[in-house]
């Protein structure tokens, strides 16, 4: 087997399929290559916090059914912490925007749906080998199907929307791009119970123990987070243990014990920050996860992946349709404006919530005063408490 | 020699200067004791930045007679950044507020003539070698006077506003107080200038060299920083090598260069930060420095040390003239919450202005990452403005 298209799109997750359904929109000839199954795409749990701009990029282009008819607004968060509990409606701060919730999964089944349905190509279980001669005019990308098969997609440009370990990273020669990276020393165990959400809000509590997250994701499934020691088994981690804790952080005693169920998936987020500077190499683009790593604390990665792959869309667009190479010039530039300032605030939320330890494996009291102070003021100051919201829903 | 007042205070910087003359309006009886002479105490050349909080308690108390004559309102910050020159006026922004601009040792010559005019008693080069019985009803603080003899002073209650090494800190027992510390790794050399200004606003420039900063103190005389290397001397830094680093370092290529003159003081500050926790001890209260040591970074330091003295100048007087103790038990959980906020913002100035330099001497590209962008939404974000102005000049 083997084909061309002008864009070949590496991954099947946001990135490749909003790009993949915004080039054929343009009438872009384009495939998407993805590793996994169909069916596998369409299950991955992931983060389902999309911002306004996400939202409405997807409604300013007719992707929006499913986020519709499912999607729930959101815009609360209550804060639990040592000095007392409060709640931020961010809908009446800042600029007055709400949070869709639409599971990152839901959202990809739609858009391969539409995807597939408006004559887009994706090959599920085609595993990228290699991409070469993006130095090139004509790139090639070395692929192996299911049945093990070799096979070579010729393009004109190459998007590398498959994650930080992915073949788009990997085709970059030593020194084309330098990497910018940045251990938090924070890790989270990330929990699905088979429980009604307890709260009606996204649920944050510090606690000398360490951060708990609660999010709703459906009436009856939700997500908890519980900060755990870097290096922690899954394992360690009984239905029992993982409800005391939860319990304990988020102060049951005080605001009344959670709602619990079956644990259904358990998995430790290690939290890693990288940025890839720059985003381009030749005729190869780095979008989403590929481009930048970004720890969960503000769910901001899907949403950068979304808003990088649009940028990317109507640059490819007004090159192959118009001759204009500007727009391809300046992508990198213009994505890493965004990358850089939602890792800023995404390194303020996590400075916000947890105890950070140090080299050592200890938290600075020093550190833990400035923490407190900036939760304080958080829930006393208006001009924070916009700046919060303008940050929290931005990309 | 010997002597008693209700209120001992050690140290006439603001701090002791402002509890003296609020305790003495009050009609307490107090004595300040402060080990250097009054010459060299009005001569001490510190910061001058007033916030609007400490103007306005000047005045209400009728302190302020200097301020309104000599004074200069303030309120545009200049930045020269790696991404380009931007100026914020924060009159126009947050609550509308500006800076007075009044060199510290002014201050203290006003209220060290207000506080011996009203009666009040100040004890001029008089070391305090020793405080004791503060756990019990009557303390009692040993000095020795310029001509070596001892005395001592007895008082109910003991006010420590001199310093992080005075003999304030030095009196408390071991594990009596938590002190929570930080060395933020920068250094600044710090620079007096027989020269006019160069610029009508205050100057942050960020470079890679190095941060330099600009602030104007009178018509003939500016005041210079240069970020340096931990552990430089003085002696290495020759007025041609100043000048020369600070026109490269504020970009005097692109933005004309700096107004040369003569450098008539040259001293090194290592960035640290301390908290002490409580500030009570007793019959022992921890003022200004002696409570808190805060960074130059954002000049909250004269500021608090006001805030703080007005705090217990009030609480002094609930408790000696109406025997209700509610503020002085409640006096350190107060200042606390001012202190924690403020050492918050200066960190985060810090951070937005430095090249901060990790444990290995090096600086994180993923550090100078955020850095930018920090800077790039302060320069383009009205919410982040006026979240700027609100703590830059409140306490």
């Amino acid at each position: 087997m083997a084909g061309s298209a002008e864009v070949v799109i590496l991954g099947a997750g946001p990135a490749g399929l909003m790009l993949g359904n915004l080039l054929l929109r343009s009438g872009i000839d384009c495939v998407v290559l993805e590793r996994a199954s169909r069916e596998h795409v369409q299950q991955r749990a992931r983060a389902g916090f999309l911002a306004p701009h996400t939202a409405a990029l997807l409604a300013r282009h007719g992707l929006d059914e499913g986020l519709r008819k499912r999607g729930q607004e959101h815009s609360v968060c209550e804060f639990r912490t040592e000095d007392g509990r409060f709640r931020l409606d961010y809908r009446l701060l800042g600029k007055g925007e709400p949070h869709t919730v639409y599971p990152q999964h839901e959202l990809v089944t739609d858009l391969v749906g539409l995807f597939l349905g408006a004559g887009g190509r994706i090959h599920f279980d085609t595993e990228v080998l290699d991409v070469t001669g993006v130095e090139g005019p004509r790139p090639s990308v070395t692929v192996r199907d299911a049945d093990g098969r070799s096979a070579h997609w010729r393009a004109r440009y190459v998007a590398a929307c498959d994650g930080r370990h992915g073949a788009g990273r990997r085709a970059l020669p030593p020194g084309a791009v330098r990497r910018r990276h940045r251990d938090h020393g924070v890790s989270w165990l990330g929990l699905l119970a088979e429980a009604p959400p307890s709260l009606d809000a996204v649920g944050y509590a510090t606690h000398p123990r360490g951060f708990a997250g609660h999010m709703a994701r459906s009436p009856e499934v939700t997500r908890y987070y519980l900060q755990c020691t870097r290096g922690t088994e899954v394992d360690d981690w009984s239905e029992e243990r993982v409800w005391d804790e939860l319990d304990l952080r988020m102060r049951a005693e005080e605001f009344g014990p959670l709602r619990r169920g079956r644990i259904i998936q358990r998995a430790v987020v290690d939290f890693e920050s990288d940025v890839l500077e720059p985003l381009r190499h030749g005729a190869l683009f780095l979008v989403g996860d590929a481009a930048s790593l970004i720890s969960p604390s503000a769910a901001k990665g899907a949403n950068l992946a979304v808003l990088e792959a649009d940028i990317l869309a109507r640059a490819l667009a007004d090159d192959l349709l118009h001759g204009d190479a500007e727009g391809l010039d300046r992508y990198s530039e213009r994505c890493l404006e965004h990358i850089w300032r939602a890792q800023e605030f995404s390194h303020w939320m996590i400075q916000l919530l947890h105890r950070v330890p140090g080299p050592d494996g200890s938290t600075s009291p020093f550190q833990e005063g400035l923490r407190r102070a900036r939760l304080k003021a958080l829930r006393s100051s208006r001009t924070q408490q916009d700046w919060f919201a303008e940050n929290y829903v931005g990309v």
